[in-house]
């Protein structure tokens, strides 16, 4: 696929540029573009500009995001923090929840966050791994829109509900977590309906809750599996992921669960829960003494022996690394799709998608 | 297969007798008895008294498991405590260590407790369990001796590293969720092994990191492999999470990790690790509001419309709440090999195992 290359601050001025129109203001704004560009980088398109109008944009339009409202304290001990995100921007919320979790772990040695009334926040990973500069562990979860059928049901009733954990390492790169509870995001299932192909047996099913590999059943009426697949390969413990992380997210927070949680089809605030915890790792033991042993675990499965036509054993975090550092240097690639929807969007809402291209790529 | 009945209390009390045989202080051996037999109540046999004196047993005879050394502190915050077990066993420095992090959450909100130096300490569902009747949530985890390969590797690594967490509800019984990070335990592929029948595909590695069919395969040299199994199906992602559980349970306490973790057959100090955390409900939000809407998630699961062909969706924790009730009241089902084999070993070490038996079931 053709991918056309632009630089990082510029992708993150034009998305201050869209923000701002919105009177979302500028340093809430350079957020969201940190937040936004950040998967971009590290190749999960999914989760990047590609939302900028068509989730987001839209959602401010409709009135469904309230760009302005504050973020309040519910409750608070100290080693806790439940917040209200009042409707505002996942991202913003997010990072404000993270950091005051952070000062709290300062404090108390861990602290756990949750958000009520916040929207959809991007990739939980960036959350987590704000943790990281500070010696802490850093977790990061969500609920979202319906998308995954619990173990022997046929309808979509919880979201793909992501777990982040980001862990410090001395010589090595954090070992950063960040996975849907579901096999695969419903996008994957957009990309094969596109290319007219077969989907694996296991990431959905259709409207009967049957296993099916043809990507038009998932989409119309079905739903995706959640991780682990098939009975006989114990789906229900990715099942019991996912609820474990609408609790977490959801009903901890006061916030939406389950088939509740909104999302930008259903016309209505989304009232997205989000999770948050900080560990400082000198709490338990000395961080060099930890972040030792962390480089000492990775170097065991790094260096352990490949099974036959492998050449690499990956740490969790260690590709998107080293495409974030790529695309840093070369530019963030966006697909042509990608960028014909903002340079329309730009024009429609008279904020020109004007960048300038550095190259292109097939990728 | 034929499982012989005996009264819960009869099963406690020999365990209690087993143990103080070895010294094992009164007050500990129940502990052990408790936690042991909860297992077989719920069904989870393979962690029960089936590893009575296969495992606890002769692991104090060669002085791997000193059952008189004292927990101490390591270091401590208001939210935080990391202990060393002192090479105690497993589900006396478990107990302990979950008792001190919910006092501590009672205090802060919540707390996370670390464990080091400690052994095998049987279901970790025991110690979420505990923060039940406290109106906190639970969570325990704990890492083990290596049979997961990391993905793309053919060694095993990782242990089956479970991630427990418990949740109460109003009406509801609490979801409780118990999994191993792998598809399935080991003694899984035993028993397939002795039934002379293969494995489904996904379940384990051969010697060279290949999927195999074959039990054999798997135990000569394989490996298991982590939740999601194939590529295809993300199996990364179960590998992730039995890293995150290595890093919480062993790294971050400062115990083994990774391969370094004993076990029975390695002739050496094991240095499990453990990580307990307790969240106090109303420290988010009121509990009874919180237990009210588990109760509302529940439903909404439940009631949902079933895949063609089932008739029932579950919540984790539900089966096995319904087993130990059955159980309670007919009595406790061990496999005839485990009678045998207590019956062996309680005369070798004079202990006789000379329990009444109250009835036998086909299952």
């Amino acid at each position: 696929m053709t991918k056309i290359l632009f630089r990082l601050i510029d992708l993150q001025n034009y998305i201050v540029r869209f923000f701002t129109h919105y009177d979302v203001p500028e340093a809430d704004a350079a957020i969201v573009a940190d937040v936004l560009t950040s998967a971009d980088l590290r190749g999960v398109d999914s989760h990047g500009i590609i939302r900028l109008d068509s989730y987001y944009g839209s959602q401010i339009r409709r009135g469904l995001i309230d760009v302005k409202s504050p973020i309040t304290v519910v409750s608070e001990t100290v080693a806790s923090l439940a917040l209200d995100g009042g409707t505002g921007l996942g991202h913003v919320v997010g990072y404000n929840a993270m950091l005051r979790c952070i000062e709290k772990a300062r404090q108390s040695g861990v602290c756990m966050t949750t958000v009520r009334n916040s929207n959809h926040f991007g990739i939980a990973g960036y959350y987590a791994m704000m943790a990281l500069p500070h010696d802490m562990i850093g977790i990061s979860m969500t609920n979202a829109q319906p998308l995954v059928a619990p173990t022997y049901g046929k309808t979509a009733l919880l979201g793909t509900n992501p777990i982040a954990v980001a862990v410090p390492a001395a010589e090595n790169l954090p070992y950063v977590l960040d996975m849907a509870t579901s096999i695969v995001p419903i996008g994957k299932i957009t990309v094969y309906q596109k290319a007219g192909k077969s989907i694996p047996e296991g990431w959905g099913v259709d409207k009967e809750g049957q296993i099916t590999t043809d990507p038009n059943e998932v989409l119309a009426g079905g739903a995706l599996m959640a991780l682990g697949g098939p009975d006989y390969l114990r789906g229900y413990k990715g099942y019991g992921l996912a609820l474990l992380v609408d609790i977490l997210t959801g009903v901890l927070s006061g916030a939406a669960f389950g088939g509740n949680v909104g999302g930008p089809s259903k016309g209505k605030v989304a009232n997205v829960g989000h999770f948050f915890a900080a560990i400082r790792i000198d709490a338990f033991r000395p961080a060099d003494e930890f972040k030792h042993d962390m480089d000492a675990l990775m170097k065991q499965m790094k260096d352990a022996p490949k099974a036959t036509g492998q050449d690499r054993i990956y740490i969790h975090g260690e590709k998107e690394f080293e495409l974030a550092e790529r695309n840093r240097a070369q530019g963030v690639p966006l697909m042509a799709e990608v960028v014909r929807q903002l340079q329309e969007a730009g024009q429609r809402l008279s904020i020109p998608f004007d960048l300038e291209s550095v190259g292109q790529v097939e990728e």
